[in-house]
């Protein structure tokens, strides 16, 4: 109906409408991706404004809709994180979350060397792996906007929607499966109470234990330990003190590997008279002698999870505050291997 | 010298600087992490604000400086190319300069079936393989914020400042081993005129074919295909044409092994009476029998040094218009193995 016009004043979205043959309303919802319309009339509406060359006032757009079309991630080490195939692989599910619904995934800055110095554009984060002492996520969690933390959040930090991993039912398998090897003494060694993951994990543990009429024996670890070194050096003195453990549950690959070097170096077999798993799969502990059971952190549907969740909550009227203090969880696979497999009872 | 006020009115960079015993404008800078001062001093006014609770408002922080601390990353297929791992290490590159500099890193939206509903809020951009076709990135490139284009820039897109890989010494280095080894006509397959990597490529074999005296086959295929099957049937009928050809260059790994394929079936030997090479490194080229010679994309590098260039045309006074047309380039390993270090010339 108008052709495309040269140096007249801006097209606007009552030519658009008006080029389509719809209202303004139907106009502006098909534009906006919105709305209940066939795909025809929003196609139809779309290829007007590209030929009358419609482009909506962004700042206009911002203001009517109170978005930026932009979520955050924060990660409290996330430019060092991306060595880690755990955080890749949660970023990688997030951005093609949020691409999905065409919101930019916006990685905020973990320099931590200084505070931020204005707060990030962004309708909502993401905190993965909340830490309770990390300042930036607790400074995140409390700006006026929606938070979804991947993973459960320690005590004393702001309560947000969690959207975590299916911790509870893997790490419970794991035992299941020990003690029908016939581990009866299980030992873990877990973050502290900085990490909502080793809380849970520990409560786990505990509560499977008094099922049995036990107790575990706890050992802290600190959540970002990547050393086998440092878990071994931790674990020696627990292990000599508790000859009695017949079962050695780490939270990380790590703490696993250090397990498997001192119940070595004290005569023990694992697999054999005493069993190894990891509440998180890597490593190498698939090729380890024996290899190592372990549960599969599903990194990548967790952070898609993360950012569908997050998106929900901005979709809907009060979403965000009807999402407080929810948890949603991702199944995580668990790999049952040789080192739970032995038969502890028939050994000792 | 203060102690915490509460519920009085907001503390001032007045009484950070007052606390800390140093100029209004040095307290400002060292909260901003600029200016020249010792790191004490830094530190001291850090501390300071610290205890204070001084928080700068970041709205007027951000009218102040005008910048949102915050530079986006746009890939034509984001979300799909996060599969392929020059993308990812490209990203990590760049998010890993990004947050050294504090800024936050926006992966923008590759959903290209909607045009963006907003203008992304981003100081600067880094386009990643910039391609003709692609709408959402001249777009980008015509938004008035400075852009880096990540990879050379096709003809007809607007002009901006290019960080590439140095395609052109590394390609040499290629042509010349298999011209040690005998080789005298090349051909090359390597995306059409959307790519400016493409055109780089084609003018760096054409010129050092002139240098001999001759001219190459040229071989025009898509930026993103990714199928071996596909540049299989794209290189038969040229390669069948063409028995002269000596030294088959695939600008990508599928069109290096596709041309494998095809060599075999017309009963020739890679690496021996023909050479292969490839100006993309991946897909297994080193496990091929014989191993494939093949340029190694710093994919990582050119992500950080995409990141570096744009912080540095931000931080300098018209530095934006003087990098407009610069192009920098980064460092490109080849491993030049057997396919190219046959004796053509004598076995032939």
């Amino acid at each position: 109906m108008t052709s495309r016009r040269r140096g007249a004043a801006p097209v606007t979205l009552k030519d658009v409408a008006a080029d389509a043959g719809v209202s303004v309303a139907t106009a502006s919802q098909a534009l906006a991706g919105r709305g209940r319309m066939t795909d025809v009339t929003r196609q139809r509406v779309r290829l007007s404004a590209e030929r009358l060359g419609y482009r909506a006032n962004a700042l206009a757009r911002g203001l009517r809709t109170g978005r930026t079309q932009a979520l955050g991630v924060h990660h409290q080490s996330a430019a060092a994180s991306l060595a880690t195939a755990y955080f890749r692989d949660f970023l990688a599910g997030a951005i093609e979350a949020a691409h999905r619904h065409d919101h930019d995934l916006v990685v905020l800055s973990s320099d931590t060397t200084r505070p931020r110095t204005s707060a990030p554009r962004v309708d909502g984060v993401v905190v993965v792996d909340p830490i309770a002492d990390d300042l930036r996520a607790r400074e995140l969690m409390e700006m006026p906007v929606p938070v979804v933390a991947g993973e459960h959040v320690p005590a004393h930090m702001p309560p947000c929607a969690v959207v975590a991993a299916d911790h509870a039912t893997a790490v419970r398998t794991v035992l299941d499966a020990a003690a029908a090897a016939g581990a009866r003494r299980p030992l873990l060694a877990a973050p502290d109470e900085n990490s909502g993951w080793g809380n849970l994990l520990r409560e786990v543990v505990v509560a499977w234990c008094a099922e049995r009429g036990t107790t575990p024996v706890l050992v802290s670890t600190q959540f970002a330990t990547r050393s086998v070194d440092t878990e071994r050096a931790r674990l020696t003195p627990v292990l000599v003190a508790h000859p009695e453990v017949d079962l050695v549950v780490g939270a990380s690959p790590f703490a696993a590997l250090g397990a498997l070097q001192v119940l070595r170096a004290l005569g023990r077999t694992p697999g054999g008279d005493v069993l190894v798993a990891a509440c998180a799969d890597g490593q190498g502990l698939r090729e380890e002698d024996p290899p190592v059971t372990a549960v599969e952190l599903p990194a990548h549907a967790l952070g898609a999870a993360c950012v569908e969740r997050l998106v929900s909550m901005l979709d809907t009227e009060g979403g965000a505050d009807a999402a407080l203090g929810t948890v949603q969880t991702v199944p995580a696979p668990v790999h049952l291997r040789a080192s739970t497999s032995g038969a502890v009872g028939v050994l000792r």
